[in-house]
């Protein structure tokens, strides 16, 4: 599958996502030079996932500091649907939010969708999707947000705060609109044709506008609650989209939690970060010491160099230096492959301390 | 609109409907005199509206009297979609589950569905729904149900205690089946296409037998929970089946809560009812006083008649003498129109004042 061939869902992706064309077909904005000056206005700094382009994409953001500098207020929703261990690509969008927080002082829903993965896939229960909720709420507290300004939701546990208004949007959504955004068919189970309603409610939680940081892939969602909002009488959120963080075997497709060779997830050990490296991570290296000396290394491709680029090295000049002696053929991709190995692993340290200690304060981020 | 040519849906009924029809073509058991003797060892008496053959049709309803005399319980379910006032019609099932609350001292569920009638009328807020679903509740318990052995459920209030089974049920109903059944298009919106869910998910409240009196135009959406039930691990619901209680027009269709002229409404004076049956009910008389004392009345097609006997006669002996004298001639249609008018205000006025009393006890039926 190549480049003019690939396909994205909320529940699947195939081949590799061509991000320009994706701006054009579902019809987002480009985030620019002057947006990002914009925003500089109130958080000084730019986040280098912004700053690199993997946040690249987005939906009325100029709207939300316009109205902003006005002294309007925003909060940020975001989510994760449970169907298995967190990888680091799903740390994207919660950096960027844990660092949105910081600067704008702001809440922050973080929706566990164990409805939805229950609906999409065959062999897990409710009770399943509901543990790994658990689970994978601790890697969203163990970034730092703040208990003070942040809600945890389950869908099936906080579903009286949910239902009302996805019944709003429910009655406003026909099955041929689902249909032709999300590519329902009529073997769809009645769960997931209802279920983007649940996913849309976070969305007019609070009485201002919405900020939603995501993976381009769950932009089909808000698509629909976009559409919707003013026929209800209330504001569109704001996106800003990500690109998918690449899996282990290279740029098509996204990381998958339900293929343990595909990703390295947060729990994973030293060892088998190592491992799943060396072994799967994709190379923009050359077949030979030789050839690679003299012809130089491919980073644009090489799955190490993104990890880093994506989300480990924020540091502009390391980075660069990085790029620049593998493309120069200076450092091979072993001396890479450990790199990576080693910011991975320094992270992973830190983050799974954090994790247990979330265990002790979860509650304080659940909705009672 | 003829017999040959009539529709049923839980939200459309048109024509005159062929009961014997309905049983063959929904695959429902008739009523037969030997399970109202199996009942009646349970029971003693048999309830007037089950005698006449009200309640005709059920599904498994043998089987839970088999199950029941291995001393095994069930319990009883039953609803009401609040999209108005509360008519007459609506009291027959609710009665019998009053009936058999008594006779078998069982758990007793009411599910008020505010979200379906939400979904379904377009002019309705959620909030409309939800207040009509309160006054509803009224008119429910101003039958006498026991406050401790009768839970009221309504649907956006107690959404955390039905998501989690309707959720299982969703899972394995997929929009070819719920089209096929309900008679949804494309244009449906996707809360209703989830709804019957909704309705499905209190047959499974306790583990036991679930028996539903109920209207049969309500059938499908447990022929839906039926055909589930094995596959999620759960026991199908059970079926009694009434007719439809006919508006005051005749009886083509059934009556409704939206149009006032249809129907008699337990919230209605003295005067509406007189002045509904005078002037709406369908007469089953001739057209001059001559030829009705030649050639008789059809008491089968007089609606005053047929309320007499689906609802506000319980004496059979009675019901009998009125049927023969109308029959005859003997008995003129205002006379029997008066008989009407005099039995319902006699019935409203107990129950408006029961209804009004209501409103202090409710809360004792609410799921906190």
């Amino acid at each position: 599958m190549t480049k003019e061939n690939f396909k994205i869902t909320p529940w699947e992706i195939e081949g590799e996502i061509d991000y320009n064309r994706l701006i054009k077909e579902f019809g987002t904005e480009k985030i620019t030079l002057e947006l990002l000056k914009k925003m500089g206005k109130y958080t000084k700094e730019i986040h280098f996932l912004i700053r690199r382009g993997v946040f690249f994409s987005h939906r009325d953001f100029g709207l939300l500091l316009d109205e902003y500098e006005k002294g309007k207020k925003f909060f940020l929703y975001t989510g994760r649907g449970p169907s298995g261990k967190v990888h680091l690509g799903h740390l994207m969008p919660w950096m960027l939010c844990k660092w949105l927080q910081d600067k704008f002082n702001v809440n922050m829903y973080f929706q566990l969708t164990d409805d939805e993965k229950f609906f999409v896939k065959k062999d897990l229960t409710l009770e399943d999707t509901k543990k790994l909720a658990y689970e994978n709420a601790l890697d969203f507290i163990a970034l730092g947000f703040k208990p003070d300004k942040t809600k945890i939701i389950i869908d099936t546990k906080d579903i009286g705060l949910l239902y009302p208004t996805a019944a709003e949007i429910a009655k406003k959504l026909n099955f041929s609109t689902a249909k032709a955004v999300f590519g329902f068919t009529n073997e769809t189970n009645v769960g997931l044709i209802f279920y983007t309603c649940i996913q849309s409610a976070p969305c007019f939680l609070e009485d201002k506008m919405c900020l939603i940081p995501l993976g381009i892939d769950q932009d089909p969602h808000f698509r629909v609650t976009r559409d919707i909002a003013p026929k209800i009488g209330k504001r569109k959120p704001v996106l800003l989209h990500n690109m998918m963080f690449p899996p282990l075997q290279g740029l098509g497709g996204k990381m998958s939690a339900s293929d343990e060779a595909t990703a390295i997830f947060t729990t994973d050990t030293e060892k088998e970060v190592e491992n799943k490296i060396k072994k799967y991570a994709f190379s923009g290296g050359k077949d030979t010491l030789e050839e690679h000396r003299k012809l130089g290394g491919n980073p644009d491709i090489d799955v190490s160099f993104q990890y880093l680029r994506m989300l480990l090295e924020p540091d502009d000049k390391k980075l660069e230096k990085i790029y620049a002696d593998y493309k120069s053929g200076k450092m091979l991709s072993s001396e890479l492959k450990k790199i990576t190995i080693d910011k991975i692993n320094t992270f992973l340290k830190e983050h799974q301390k954090k994790r247990e200690d979330a265990r002790k304060i979860i509650d304080k981020f659940m909705i009672k």
